[in-house]
């Protein structure tokens, strides 16, 4: 090893730094950005929508029908094709997991009586889908992911089994990798012909409107399955948990008549209406989609500016024995260390930095590579996160001999 | 039948009226008493909760500390044992059993893999509870109340039936009879001793603060069972629904360490957490539990007001012909027209009057009396209530002869 490395891990480690970078949780300068959501209703407020609700009370199991198209114009879809939900995407997503457990997708068995339900999970991902699903008991199955997103190939092969029931996919930023889905491999998702009936993509869409600068396209997945008569195949998903404020944000999911219908006739058992007055409270400040972009780009400044701090230590220091990729918008970089991470990741830990655990980023936390490792740099001040990269690099240099 | 009265409702059906007091929603003037709590967070506020987070960002699974005081005080209980969790308690019931049905309790076979879930069913009671049993697949039994309670004595002995898997009460002027359970009732309930050990008592207590004036005691469940060991049979459930906002209130559930370990155990995969910023909210405008219940005092005047309009066209008209209650809180009154209960209800939709549907206060909506209509009085201004009341008692008159 490296003695001037070493002497100065040992430093900064002797520095009892604290320092969380384990999760993707916008930094304090970006929800300062939102503060003024919280003016825009007040006592005086004229509190009905569009749809004629006195959003104080009871009613709207759907949503309010201004946010239902601003949520509508963010997924790509007709207003009439979404349900604003609560406060989260990730609950919205299990709570569609587990009603597919409970009563079964569109009449079809429900889960719960099958011997064995499965999913398709593109590699590297994001570890709260793949914890939800070893949750329910769910099979995962990995898919690689090339640079333009999952291997078609593999899950035009894999769907061929009944007990498959499931992928997710993060399109746009994808959770860790930061790429944005090709046309290409967008066509082939929204032309899949599974073997089971109940066969569902979810869309998690978190980063939709995510972008650092300009606006990386995506094809509209929807209209595609369209055009094939397969939109029964979908469901989007996307909040505004990282463009108001995580929990405080209002998240929905778009679908097809058939699917729309089937969750509304669980779902009306379930509440009388989400939280309307939040969902007021969103439209009125965003006001339409063009708003929450404008928006969307103030948060992309803040994390371009980190980003560039992670880039630039691991470009310093790293470049002969880690790769990385570079996103234009999301929320984390890639690291690749081969064969290391787990130890990059616990020396880092033992210098007081805390990354995502080495393995998150794979089912059943088991990367056979020992590879990746999720930098989530949002959260941190700007020296903060210059401390832990020069961590980072050092574990990785020292690790890497 | 007497061409008087005929002649009379003949007159009222050529209004036209669109009259609807079918369900038990606050109304404007109500919801118009929480306005001001639209202006206690802006942008200029300080975020931190009592234990030191940013209620902006993620954490929190648990609720806010202070929040978790506030329902803990509500609920009897200490904080450290609530959960404060979405927007409705009817959700969060939901969700309790949706999880039996997918994981088991603490441990036991999940519902889903059962032959058969029943479940206890004090009757007259709350359509919803009834609707979602029914929507989950779950048996019920009907079980008679007294004024005091439910039959305990039937109750005792059904319970040693394995498949016995709940009851719902509403022990505070319950929906819609508007008793409170006597001391006796609460302490053998807090007392049973089921078959099976994943028999729980969801205690929905959504009117424990709805006093119109005074203060109707309720002995507290929980310690009761606390006294002999007990405390895992119960699930506590409240809500601000009727006191903010509905559906943009705080739910909570207060349980014992062994229940709230087994729930958060499965709840961290579904949620980061809840809405921390409506709770801050909460807590700084109601501030405490004597605050909520001042404020519900503010509510109740409103309610008594209407209950002595409903009271009083009952007394002059029917007190030969049907029998009715005179609760002291809460938003239903229970009206008892022998053999007639469908025939009125229909007889006043032709006139313009939409009631609660005859039957909906039974499971399967099956009342084998067709006596029970529940009267929800709260949503209506004071003439249209006793536009609504004439109509009643004219159908009620028109049907007995």
């Amino acid at each position: 090893m490296d003695q001037k490395l070493l002497n100065r891990f040992n430093y900064l480690k002797s520095l009892h730094l604290d320092i969380d970078m384990s999760r993707g949780k916008p930094s304090k300068e970006q929800l300062d950005l939102s503060n003024k959501m919280n003016d825009v209703l007040s006592s005086q407020s004229d509190y009905k929508s569009l749809d004629g609700l006195d959003v104080r009370n009871y009613g709207g199991l759907e949503g309010i029908k201004e946010a239902r198209q601003l949520m509508g114009d963010v997924l790509g879809i007709d207003y009439q094709n979404v349900l604003v939900l609560g406060n989260s995407s990730l609950s919205a997503m299990y709570e569609q997991i587990a009603r597919s457990f409970i009563y079964g997708v569109c009449g079809n068995t429900p889960w719960s009586k099958l011997e064995k339900v499965q999913w398709l999970c593109p590699i590297p991902g994001y570890d709260r889908h793949f914890a939800m699903l070893e949750h329910f008991g769910i099979e995962m199955i990995s898919v690689p992911y090339y640079n333009d997103g999952p291997d078609m190939d593999l899950i035009e092969a894999l769907v061929n089994e009944e007990n498959i029931k499931g992928i997710w996919i993060v399109p746009k930023f994808s959770n860790p990798l930061g790429i944005t889905y090709s046309d290409e491999v967008i066509r082939r998702l929204a032309r899949l012909k599974p073997a089971a009936k109940d066969f569902r993509i979810y869309v998690d869409n978190a980063y939709a409107l995510h972008d650092f600068e300009g606006d990386v396209k995506l094809l509209n997945i929807y209209e595609e399955a369209k055009k094939v008569g397969n939109e029964d195949i979908l469901y989007l998903f996307t909040s505004t948990s990282k463009l108001s404020f995580p929990g405080s944000g209002i998240a929905a999911i778009g679908a097809s008549e058939n699917n729309i219908k089937d969750i509304t006739s669980h779902l009306k058992y379930q509440t009388i209406s989400y939280d309307k007055i939040n969902q007021l409270r969103h439209v009125r400040f965003f006001k339409n989609k063009e708003g929450l972009k404008e928006h969307a780009l103030k948060h992309g400044q803040i994390l371009l500016r980190k980003f560039k701090i992670v880039d630039e230590y691991l470009s310093k220091y790293c470049s002969d024995v880690a790769a990385w990729n570079t996103p234009k918008g999301g929320y984390f970089v890639t690291l690749k260390v081969k064969g290391v991470a787990k130890e990059v990741v616990a020396r880092c830990k033992e210098c007081g930095v805390k990354l995502t655990e080495a393995g998150a980023t794979h089912p059943y936390h088991n990367d056979p590579t020992n590879s990746y490792i999720r930098l989530a740099p949002s959260y941190l001040s700007d020296k903060d996160l210059s401390l832990a990269m020069e961590i980072i690099c050092l574990s990785i240099l020292l690790e890497s001999v």
